[in-house]
């Protein structure tokens, strides 16, 4: 473990920023960094709460005494080792552009979408738009720990992952790396909480929308399927594209992704478990399960650890790989926090050990 | 409309006996049975529970005056022209075939799994041992109307289909029949309400180890595999082995099946809506959405309808076909009573009129 | 029962229009008059989603030709012999004057709060302004059918009762128009599923803020409780202020309502009970259970059915009467059609037959 | 804070067992003892699963390196300082009697109701027979850290309170004691999540029994009245049987009581808010809300906290006051380990800072 980078401050503990606090994403940060032995927190904006107390807009934290929701202007960035971005896609490129020129020590990771693909035509592709920040784009890493812990320790700007990709890249990359499977036959069906869709006023998010009931959305043009063509085809080293459909399922917290997938070469499936097994053996966060195995997603509720399971489909050369997580920790808050770690210099876990909420 | 047969009593309705009316699919008869405007419920069974009152272990049929809990020995089936058997697989046949033994003019409609393989062997092979009432194995029609409307009206037993199968069966058999898609990539991911799993008492079953997650279960050995390989068979015309993957969702009614296929012969996926959209064209129903719309469970809830939607994938040549309707009803009991209006010769819509109960 | 009154077309159904059609009393009226056997919907109005077809505002629809939802101004009302209004309270006695005024012989039901306190002075003490409509305030008749049946076949004005009310009233009234209980003494604990809080996007409705959890609301400031002191006090002849707490529970539908009553005279528990059994012995919708018997929501969901126990605390002279009923039913448009039946001359059943949908 | 007392093995942590580790109790004790800096478990115990690992019981648990699971027979006691007792009301007071005479140094934290009622007559008035182990009953000491911290402390035998009661005692005991409401007119409508209810598998703890609805259950009989009578009595030096009544409400955790009470000797809902704030002051786990704020159950999830609000009625003198719980954790496993660290000398909140998992 490296050593712990000494703070901006001077003080022992990190000084640290949230951006985009009344969301979601932002209350499951406070709930780990409120815990976490090595920081405080310094600033908290929400553009639309701005001027109210957090205890408020999340009763939950009652009992802490925490800087006011203020807005972004109004947030004094100067102190701070390092700030989490959770603001809406698009908008974050400029936030993040501006802060930096003007902090340029400052270290970021951001929760949105805007940096997580490396390339500036899929970036387009994708959003629709040039990207505004073109050469923080290209010194952002991507924040997977578990494929890029190196040079996440040494980044400045460090791109969240999304909580479909996570989930689908730890259980697909280290199959695709090894050429265990068919790069052309992957298809996922992935089930997500419905935390994942924010906490913003919407219809469709109302409980009588969504409870009692399943449905899938983004029908083959989920945004999320840019940042798994990247990773896949890096693993694969060829352009991979695979057939995602996420579904919205009636709860509050867990992504569950069912990977369908064809041997390449005639690896076995208890082959493939072996390698999802080798590969994240010193993971203290990702847990392959026995060969057969079926997870599920309650069992990672509340805290960072990853689920998988392989299982033999009744086909020779078909295989069902399973993972499954949290996607406001693992899948969002938990992963930055596990980030933050790195690039300060902490314990990767530091902050991140809470054992699961079942039942 | 043909005619409708007279019943046995010679009364204008038909006198009917529900065998295991004390689990979902039963109540869900009675809920049916009790507003359709030609039967008569003369005859409940309930082993467990025999000797209550329907209302005591459904208090929702508290204003009924319902014939009590019995065994199934102490039932008289002389009087009645149609039973519903929802008994446990594997004890069904040895009943059915003592029951029609004793009554052959007797009509059943059987929502267990005991009739629904055609074939000895491929029973044998899912269930472990020998079928005990081959004859009338072979007698048995497989009662998913909108495939098999004509020969059900002639039949005597009906084997009533699965939840799952009666979903994948209606979106994938008219595509494989017309060979628009590959027999070999058909990639079925289904999800469940818990009531598709019964009212046994079980761990895996209390609300706090079902509710706020999702998980796959019996992957790669469940049994309606059997039935499914044995409709696609029939309509590819050579064996098919989808691969098909169930998973309970926290909610209590629906079945909603992702169908991953792939074209052939260069069929889009706009003719693949074309050609559902026009062989259920008459289906009371089977309603095929517009061309790449979504649907949802919660709007099939407690009605006989399924929804039907197919979306093109973003690769060429891979389609998305989803369908979903009320496990309970299309699913179970409505499509018994759908069936039992063929066999007496009713209209096929009669007492299964409701709309979907949304939210 | 009286003569089916004719309708102004002349035709044999009742030629009826919803105003507000896309929130969910409005779906619900539309489930229920689809299956009507003497009305046609011929007027569907939602402002802000005008313009749209009902199936694209709820796809259980999709199956039904219906007219596309329209503003108010452009409704023509000059065929209807009955409208639904589902509006927003404090909008709906302008608009609803401005078509009587226009329409005469026009007969509405009206699902707001707007017309159910028949005292001005009331009316603007819960709701902050003087009413706008007074002459209609004075017409309107309280649409609680078990209480008022007779001056409901002559109205032209029916003001539906609250989903609260509808519950707690149908409970109280009779033991307090006996004398049976203490008027002083009465507490109202209730709880509403999400259903009751409409379909407006509000933070606070969202699946993930209400889910997993209880809370009570309006606490002390509920406006239903002006209709609860209205009726209990015409019932106890003099005023009553019940102790009346709503909360909100995680599912769709229900109101539960557990109300703690203190005996008056020394009745005892098994007198209340009987005399309510007695009260609603030819209720067709209001089921007195045995005494002792404590209901559950979900028996009575997606009918018109109430469900009432009582059983004896174990101090003497208390007791707790527990009543149970759908809110978007019996609590709103299946009391509202069930007042249209009454209105028109139609058998106070039809259409209203369904049985509760458990699970 | 005293100094925490040596280990009887000498280590540096508490040993500690927990009987009955295959229920929801037991799951939540091993979440919080695993992350708890002075603990290590070395005994697990569950007659039905004895043999299994703790990880195919509660797969949430995988990482970890635990105890199998034994009989109780088979545990050895001789080197804990602590065990933790769930197993079920009735034969734990056998199995802790044995415990105790041959391990007389042994502490016992009790989470069943065997040991928390004082007098043997009211024991057996509410279990229906005579207590077996009648001087441990004595020597006993109730468990409610914030009324009776100094017996604990020097406890060997505590008894872990009911959930509903530690709710409702936390917020009646110190306006009883105060003398600011009547004893004679309180009544509490309590609302309780399904892991209340156990693991035990029964039909009427099953997903589709249970969600989408709510009822109430035990009126007038359940057992925790006789730990209210028991507290509140002493609180109020008079005997005081308040009105309670449970209700099951559709989530998986929390407690949700709604007091009504009834000023005495003039006190104001504000004073009786004054009064509550200043009892929990110092408290480190409990928190009142400003007067007038509605506590919600969902804020306190998977935490150690209970938020209480106190809000005026509208007829004067009437107050609600609504207190709310985690009953896994302050309910139960929480308050449990909150004792143990009295009685083994350790800080209060030792491994139980964990905040609330909203959403």
């Amino acid at each position: 473990m490296a050593e712990a980078k000494k703070s901006r401050s001077g003080k022992n503990s990190a000084q640290v920023g949230v951006l985009g606090a009344s969301g979601y994403t932002g209350a499951e940060l406070l709930r780990l960094l409120l815990r976490h032995p090595k920081t405080e927190i310094k600033a908290l904006t929400a553009d639309r709460k701005a001027g109210q107390a957090m205890a408020a807009v999340f009763p939950q934290f009652a009992q802490f005494d925490l800087p006011k929701l203020t807005t972004i202007e109004e947030m004094d960035a100067s102190a701070l080792d390092l700030v989490f971005c959770g603001l809406p896609h698009g908008t974050t490129q400029v936030v993040i552009k501006e802060l930096l020129e003007k902090q340029p020590e400052l270290k970021v990771v951001d929760l949105s979408a805007d940096f997580r693909l490396s390339d500036p035509l899929a970036y387009e592709n994708w959003y629709g738009h040039a990207h505004q920040a073109v050469e923080l784009q290209k010194e952002a890493v991507y924040g997977l720990v578990e494929i890029y812990r190196d040079e996440i320790k040494k980044a400045r700007l460090v791109a969240n992952p999304g909580c479909f990709t996570t989930t689908s890249i730890l259980a697909m990359v280290p199959l695709l790396e090894a050429g265990a499977i068919s790069p052309d036959d992957i298809v996922i069906d992935s089930k997500s909480g419905m935390t994942g869709a924010g906490r913003a006023a919407k219809e469709q998010m109302l409980f009588s929308e969504v409870s009692e009931g399943i449905h899938a959305y983004g029908v083959a043009h989920h945004r999320h399927m840019g940042e798994l063509d990247q990773e896949f085809s890096l693993a694969a080293k060829r352009a991979v594209t695979p057939s995602f459909t996420p579904h919205l399922a009636p709860m509050n917290r867990g992504i569950y992704a069912t990977h369908y997938v064809q041997a390449e070469g005639g690896t076995t499936p208890e082959q493939m478990h072996k390698l999802l097994a080798e590969f994240f053996k010193l993971e203290p966060f990702v847990q392959v399960l026995p060969f057969g195995t079926v997870p599920q997603s309650r069992h990672t509720r509340g805290s960072n650890y990853v689920q998988i399971g392989v299982i033999a489909d009744r086909m020779p050369g078909k295989a069902i790989v399973i993972s499954t997580l949290d996607n406001l920790v693992k899948g969002a808050s938990g992963q930055a926090v596990q980030n933050m770690n790195l690039m300060l210099g902490y314990a990767e876990t530091a902050g991140l050990e809470q054992i699961a909420l079942f039942p």
